[in-house]
């Protein structure tokens, strides 16, 4: 049976994102980059962990993971990533508001749900098959799957910096424990730690 | 030379107490052990890791770390640990009201410093010679230390489970950076992280 999985740099004192994600800032003010560094700077070291991140048969993002402000429902934009999206896959985003699907090159269909979480996720098991489905981001949508019970596998992957304030993985969640699955790994850049979380 | 050393069990949402602790609950509600449960249910498994806490030649620790409410200047209060602290070294307790010398059985002295956090700096390594000093806790004395720029090295002992509330270790620290230092290794109960912080 498939799995629900999902792939997050944070920073060591528990922030996903910086405060004021813009256009200019994705990730918030005061990140720089800091959180993704080793994806940039040491791809080579971080191989299977960053083939992982796009592995899954189907994707779930929140609407501000793919675009700023109107993103979702602005017919003019089509996601953060170019012609061709790193997923080449089905990629269903939450929103409040209808869209056609959009198909990219590479195999990327951002398609738009307005029926909430839950929906989402029928929908991309039902395109993911025996695949995994992965919980893409941002991290407020994480969080809300997260309080839902249905991540199977959480890979945090933690850079050592401290941001100081923006956007918490994991606030609101004290009542879930988190089993560790596998070895972790670190370099210079960042720890990878994987957890089953449980209610 | 002599090296600051912090070793602080800490949520993976990064709390090292829950809120309102008190003498029932020194680590505050909702903790109920969870931070240290591998020590008490998997001592062997963390040998190396338990002696290097009490492994320093002299101590460090803010009032609330030697006891509830006045109890660093409450004459009949004498710590939380017995009369043989694990310690069997010099301890300097940050407070801001006089009180003697307290020698206790095996080594252990508590002396209460109302000079600062760098003059109890000042006279720990004095007291330690060439061994190291531990800021022993709590999370504000930490906290403290490390916005200084004092400690060398910080050993982060990551128990996987939430808090949610309570007192965070990193508040306010947003300009540190902290340099990996040796290899992570981790149980069902905790994932050991050591850092060098770097201002």
């Amino acid at each position: 049976m498939s799995r629900v999985t999902c792939d997050m740099a944070m920073s060591l004192d528990g922030f996903v994102a910086g405060p004021n994600q813009s256009l200019d800032n994705p990730f918030g003010e005061g990140e720089n980059g800091r959180l993704t560094r080793w994806m940039v700077d040491e791809p080579e070291l971080h191989k299977a962990e960053i083939e992982a991140i796009t592995a899954a048969g189907a994707f779930i993002m929140g609407r501000n993971m793919f675009g700023p402000g109107r993103g979702a429902w602005d017919l003019e934009w089509s996601g953060w990533w170019g012609e061709e999206p790193p997923y080449h896959a089905p990629v269903f985003v939450l929103t409040h508001h209808e869209r056609e699907p959009l198909p990219m090159k590479g195999g990327t269909t951002f398609t738009f749900v307005t029926g909430g979480p839950e929906e989402a996720l029928r929908l991309a098991r039902e395109a993911a098959g025996d695949r995994d489905v992965a919980i893409a981001g941002g991290g407020m949508t994480v969080n809300q799957y997260l309080a839902a019970g249905l991540i199977d596998e959480l890979r945090l992957h933690v850079a050592p910096v401290l941001l100081g304030r923006g956007e918490r993985l994991f606030d609101g969640l004290a009542d879930i424990d988190l089993e560790p699955l596998g070895e972790p790994s670190r370099t210079a850049l960042v720890t990878h730690l994987t957890y089953r979380p449980v209610r």
